[in-house]
């Protein structure tokens, strides 16, 4: 390769800073950032449009690095081009406190789009912000008025497009039709194992055309056609872009080029001097970067500036011309709610007639739905199920992307990357609905939006062995208890209407981190104990539904859900037998938790050592609550196939189950 | 349709039960079965290769319902071709106890071969049995004595193909050229949201062409051109295969033919009526099946016993001349493992040299992989840190499949669905690996093997914070604890080298459902106080490690994996402190809980009350150890990019940390 121009040092600065970050933290990928220093150039310096002084422009180009491991790449650009990641930064590379840990850290100040590393997650993350940015571009644009009008980029690797999440996006992201698209594939040929063609021989380039997209193959280390690609691409419309660049890992390395050792380990001080001599570097001294290189970055900056005071300066003219559709489009942004939206959740009266939570959360996200034009969402091909549909809203398609109805298809793990892409693209509140049980499929994608604390809504609805007949394969058990165990993941198992409305307002305000509704297949009680108390209720977490019809607390009956009505009846039955049993509904640990000490031991006093938790899952957390003289109804077996109300029978979980247990419990 | 002929009413057959089985039951899904009745029909009465009156004959052909949600299908076939599934048993369909759940339930004696319905799964179970078969055949069959010969068949609908764990598979499939694969694709249009052009409209064909499949087009409804495809499918070697069947879901459902309200409900006993006036069926009767149509499916029991007959014949042969081969095929047949096996399991002298427990388990691995050559298995492009790869055992290959070696590829969820099918497929006892964190990314298959208590092995390594420099996104938190939430799970997270060495050896022995070892990266203490303990200890899932060191016990600390040594250390100081420590380490709490209670309060007595638990990972469940006064170090929150040892101390888990929350119990 030329050693001395400036383009080429400037690509060559990427790859010796992709040596020099792991080599001191003694850790890293070096491989990747290497072998896609060519391509990555060519991006951000010629086509991303984006302002380092001003990482939360709306209107700027997204990027996403899919090959998370790839991080030193990302941060040597944010570094370079301005953004607020110092050398000092960079030589903190994967130490304690630091702005650039070993995979990236959603951070938009520091301009990290999103949190990778788990393979396949910032492809699907790509797909939804590609998704949330053709909404807000068909709701706001006006004609030359294209507020809304950039590209999403990505570099995506062999392991990425391995995933089954990638495949289920790209399907989709090819149905759609999303020509915002842009990925770049580091096509290295090299995993972890060793060459791909140990395992991964498909070919790529077929299988995303027969998804419905436009790719390209470029020589990775040529850049003029990657460029040429890019430019190419743009013109392409109607499909998503993939441009396939046949690349070298650890491009510039001597000795550890195109080997698989290159991938995840530093590669010597000795090896790191070689290539280093080979460039023809101008110093061996670490994290040298020649000062006519950093000015060549930084003009990142003006060029930023200007993008961006050409945007604010159409933005102005738009709100001249429709203000009221730029003060929807700001507040959207800003992420604030409709004021006043709270009015719009419904009330159910107890008149006697039962209805699924399911049913109750569609009524509530209908009704919501009409005063918060940015919530949207959909179901994994489930929505007649789930009750996500919006009716009179539309469907989001090819042609219709201000459709507020989406059909994710059978792709729940891609749903999950797109909610998330969703969210962190702001302007739209997204909400996603499988069957409980299907959490599994999403989980991945589930964690990252808990670890980024994004606020996204799972609508998993047939939340226990109470679907019935579909049997256990369709029966989630361990899933509700999985997920409590989950830092920054709220889930609400309302026990009514009333407190499903309830969830869904909590939902909407909470806004650091995911929340997860468990809602019932089958039909449930209004409660008339809940019906005033549910809002405050729910909001707090936990509550006392129904104090001891006695003048004393023998026993606190603790139940989520469809177990609550249960317990309510165990407790008139109870007084029978002169036993005091509070009721206790506990839709929420994770909100009960945060209260203060004082609502907590209001609602659970010390001094009642008796209390039977009931609950149709596993049992595995409840002794938090019932302590060492407590007992807990939960399920350590998987459900069976039969109506629902024999599998209640057959699994010991009726009133008379639960009088019994507590008898008993009283007895101990 | 042609509505007399014999033919004609045996497929018929098929969609008057698929029809009357639901409407019976007030639920189920009559709408694929009536579609692919023609296509089973073939396949069932032409090609596959079975005998109902011996469902666990070794060398059958193995038909895979993926489209689960199609049950009454299969159990249709069964009671037709002579299973032990009786019309009453059809009657009970999707009821209490019944053999005819609603998604098929593995049950070899009646002729299920695996639990389907989560979608994807059996597609990817099918591909596991082909590996499974091609392995065995490599390693068995002889010239002229071909003992491992059939063919692999599945039914697969649109969701199957949707789903992320498929694409994975079958791009998995395609490279390793698993030519005894039949796939055959229910290509009907619709899906629960309607029809499949709201989100899949991708060219199915070119993709799987592209993953290297070979790829036929038929009517799904004319039965001789789907005759012909199986035909040509065998006879095209070197790639696995789909048929893509157009078909009409209802299929002979004069207004529900092609409507999305067919997939799951029953059509209504009207439309019943008329569906079968319009096949001129000669009852109204429910289940009315003619005796000829019964007579002509029946002869799979003779042609059965004649294939089986012949076979074993063939094996009989095989006995005489290759007697050693045969008892070994026999015994891995059979299950059991070779004599002796335990005394391969290694001992780690605690010589003061740390060794990680991913790396003792490797070696452990090693060694008994040496004396039990049906322990198969690999890791999801990760054996390098998994230290699962079998030196000198060769790869798994389209050209070497006696490789015990597998490169599992970026495909963890594929992975889990492939081990199921290799379990379920027998003469092998497979092992996957993968990260702890990426056991996310296979959950919906590991519940399945839970489900079906399949004796699968995990290797999860890198199992806590302790990962260090990656971060957050490749630390497991929340993952120990919530596969204590799954029923049939058991999971061992071992302290030092001998626990996992005894923890493969427990593994190895446990049979009726998955184990996953929870292995760190970080190298931990060869444990002085474990060495002779461990075997036993692991055995019974926890056990005294260390008894107080006074004459009295003041406090116990409960301890696992990497916290056991933390909890020695902390003990020698409590000492100092004149507090009697006791630490418990207790690898696996679901095989402790299934101790008898004397050894259960033997190492947890009840007197004492003071307990302290330590796991870098979710607290959720540990009050049960605990109790009301005990307490709890665990973590709820995620973890953190940065050298191990740092996020020891900046998360509080040193010795120190331990000590002085020791002290604190102690005063409380």
């Amino acid at each position: 390769m030329p050693k001395n121009n400036l383009e080429q040092r400037c690509v060559n600065t990427l790859r010796i800073l992709a040596m020099d970050g792991p080599q001191k933290a003694n850790s890293g990928h070096p491989g990747m950032p290497m072998g896609m220093a060519d391509a990555v150039y060519i991006l951000w310096t010629r086509h991303l449009r984006h302002n380092p002084n001003n990482p939360r422009w709306p209107n700027r180009d997204r990027f996403v690095l899919s090959a998370g491991h790839g991080s030193i790449l990302l941060y040597s650009l944010l570094h370079l081009t301005g953004y607020p990641i110092t050398m000092e930064d960079l030589k903190q590379f994967r130490q304690w406190g630091s702005k650039t840990p070993g995979h990236p850290e959603y951070e938009i100040d520091v301009g990290i789009e999103t949190t990778t590393g788990p393979l396949g997650q910032g492809f699907a993350n790509g797909i939804g912000m590609a998704i949330a940015q053709q909404h807000m571009a068909d709701v706001f644009n006006r004609p030359d008025f294209p507020i809304v009008d950039h590209w999403i980029y990505a570099i995506v690797s062999d392991g990425d497009l391995m995933e089954g999440v990638s495949q289920e996006a790209a399907s989709l992201a090819g149905h759609l039709g999303l020509d915002r698209v842009i990925y770049l594939y580091d096509d290295n040929e090299i995993s972890i194992e060793g060459a791909t063609d140990l395992t991964f021989t498909e070919d790529v380039p077929a299988r995303f055309r027969a998804y419905g997209w436009h790719v390209q193959e470029v020589d990775g280390h040529d850049r003029a056609a990657i460029d040429a690609a890019i430019e190419e691409a743009k013109t392409v419309e109607g499909q998503p872009h993939l441009i396939v660049c046949h690349t070298h890992i650890a491009y510039g390395s001597p000795h550890m080029q195109d080997s698989a050792k290159a991938h995840g380990s530093p590669l010597g001080e000795e090896e790191i001097r070689l290539a280093k001599e080979e460039m023809d570097w101008p110093s061996q001294e670490p994290f040298f970067v020649p000062r006519d290189v950093v000015a060549h970055y930084q003009l990142a900056g003006p060029q930023g500036e200007r993008a961006e005071a050409e945007w604010r300066e159409l933005l102005t003219r738009y709100t001249n011309e429709y203000p009221d559709e730029a003060a929807e489009f700001n507040r959207r942004i800003a992420g604030r709610l409709p004021d006043q939206w709270e009015k719009s959740v419904p009330y159910f009266r107890p008149d006697g007639n039962p209805i699924a939570t399911r049913a109750a959360s569609g009524k509530t996200l209908r009704a919501l739905a009409e005063q918060i034009p940015e919530l949207i969402g959909g179901s994994a091909d489930l929505s007649p199920s789930n009750k996500t549909h919006l009716p009179g809203e539309g469907v989001f398609q090819k042609e219709t992307p201000a459709g507020r109805n989406f059909h994710f298809g059978v792709r729940e793990h891609a749903m999950g990357g797109i909610l998330n892409g969703m969210a962190l693209y702001g302007g739209v509140r997204p909400y996603g609905g499988t069957f409980l049980v299907f959490s599994d499929y999403m989980r991945p994608a589930v964690r990252l939006a808990a670890l980024m604390k994004l606020p996204v809504i799972y609508v998993w609805t047939h939340d226990s062995i109470y679907v019935g007949e579909d049997g256990p394969t369709h029966q989630p058990v361990e899933h509700v208890m999985s997920f409590r165990a989950m830092p920054n993941m709220t889930l609400i198992r309302p026990a009514d209407a009333n407190e499903a409305a309830a969830a869904w307002e909590v939902a909407l305000k909470h806004e650091d981190g995911p929340v997860a509704l468990s809602l019932t297949r089958q039909k449930l009680p209004i409660l008339p104990e809940a019906a005033e108390k549910a809002r405050d209720g729910v909001a707090r977490g936990a509550y006392v539904l129904s104090d001891s019809p006695l003048e004393r607390i023998d026993l606190i009956l603790i139940a989520t859900g469809s177990e609550v009505h249960v317990a309510l009846e165990a407790q008139k039955k109870l007084k029978e037998q002169r036993i005091g049993a509070r009721v206790v509904s506990i839709p929420s640990w994770e909100i009960f938790d945060q209260q203060p000490t004082f609502y907590r031991l209001n609602v659970l006093p010390e001094a009642v050592i008796k209390r039977l938790a009931i609950e149709v899952g596993s049992p595995l957390g409840w002794w938090k609550y019932v302590g060492t003289h407590g007992a807990v109804m939960g399920l350590e077996r998987f459900g069976a196939s039969a109506p629902y109300r024999t599998i209640q029978k057959e699994l010991g979980f009726t009133t008379d189950d639960v009088v019994e247990r507590a008898m008993k419990l009283m007895a101990e």
